[in-house]
């Protein structure tokens, strides 16, 4: 029957990917909830009234709540005839302002924004300062104790490559294969901002928070880069930091 | 009876100059209000539990409804004995995230926030795109036609000196001398953001928002260079553009 609706999706004049931007801090996620507002809510309550039909969404990443996006990646198979390059105008004109379709294009049918996915990566700020910015709250950790960029680099080098991600799997996670493959784990400083850059094949529930909750126990001393590999050999989640805020967390780019 | 008060005021134990930041999004301008929030609410309400004795706030400027601030400068007397440096901390513990004390000073007893301001600077922040940004449009206005850097260059250079600039006050501001004088008035663009910079001894009402509304038209070609310097010299408001959008303006520092 499942399928069955999905054939009938696929039969649908095109198949539609758009890149989506968000402001994640007044969302409970991007997937739909039944008690709460998601982004996906908004986009599914939206985006009918412009192709006139009703839409399912497939998205690349299912981010938590008050993480944000500047590439997420969703597709739907849609009947709808509005010109492809009058897409985002006519999204963003009915969207609340702190969600915007960047960009909009017409996919091959086998095309799945979540299982066509390679590679993703994520960006997480920290703020590094005794004093809070009310302008940077929203989008990044605001940290005021001891921390060194050096240490952590030296850490986050240790997870490029393929690793088993275990110590920093969230429980509550889809079950299946905790290994992944990063391109990229870095962090660098401008200013009072820390950047961490991660890049990988994909990643598992909370992973990204978790390696900089424990991380930033190595750059304030707590632990050495030596004991934050021992943390990862050791796969052992109870091992590891806590869960970093939501806020610092912005899926950037998905790659196809 | 008001000097009365104040003169005992002025008896308690310290005047107290506090640095504050806020981002203005969520509140009705800067000064007291009775029927909604403004910033100056939530500080008279919170400061007192620090120091407490009751607080009467003077402020260096009076910031509009969605405007923000990195540099507000507000100070009053009081009797409390925190010290200094345990200031913002405590404050900022108590205070909501959007507004941050980033700085505090004990400042001779005739020292007012606003009467001792001798000059202030004013950032607008303009975001240029056809396509907005989620995590911009709190701090920016959003503009999406054609806009040259050049000309509006020009046309603010003609503003820096003494001028009667009555052709940017606002109806319903306080009455006064329109003449005042900019150190600086200027623009520069980095990526797809145009910053314009506004330095002066004082400021009329939505006077930076006034000069945006009307260099804008500028920028996009409505009306020369030339042109504008004709309706600063006309002192007349209906000439001049429209008030330009509050969320791109931040007080930015007060000279004292």
């Amino acid at each position: 029957m499942k399928t069955e609706h999905k054939e009938k999706m696929k039969k649908r004049r095109r198949n539609l990917k758009l890149t989506v931007a968000y402001d994640g801090t007044n969302y409970h996620g991007f997937q739909r909830q039944n008690k709460c507002v998601a982004v996906q809510n908004v986009l599914e309550e939206v985006l009918p009234s412009i192709f006139g039909d009703s839409i399912e969404i497939a998205a690349a990443g299912r981010t938590d709540a008050g993480v944000h996006a500047r590439g997420q990646v969703i597709n739907f198979f849609s009947d709808g005839m509005i010109p492809l390059e009058n897409i985002p105008r006519a999204a963003n004109r009915l969207l609340p302002k702190d969600i915007v379709v960047t960009d909009a294009q017409v996919v091959d049918r086998d095309f799945s924004a979540l299982h066509s996915a390679k590679r993703k990566k994520y960006i997480y700020k920290l703020h590094h300062n005794k004093i809070p910015d009310p302008f940077l709250r929203r989008y990044s950790w605001h940290y005021e104790y001891s921390l060194q960029l050096e240490p952590m680099q030296e850490a986050l080098s240790q997870l490029v490559g393929k690793h088993d991600f275990s110590a920093f799997r969230a429980a509550g996670g889809a079950p299946g294969s905790p290994v992944r493959t990063l391109y990229e784990a870095s962090c660098q400083k401008k200013g009072d901002i820390f950047t961490f850059c991660f890049w990988g094949n994909g990643f598992l529930y909370h992973m990204v928070r978790n390696i900089i909750g424990t991380v930033v126990k190595v750059g304030n001393g707590k632990i050495s880069p030596a004991e934050f590999a021992e943390i990862v050999q050791s796969r052992d989640r109870n091992k590891a930091g806590k869960t970093a805020p939501a806020a610092g967390l912005t899926l950037w780019q998905v790659y196809y």
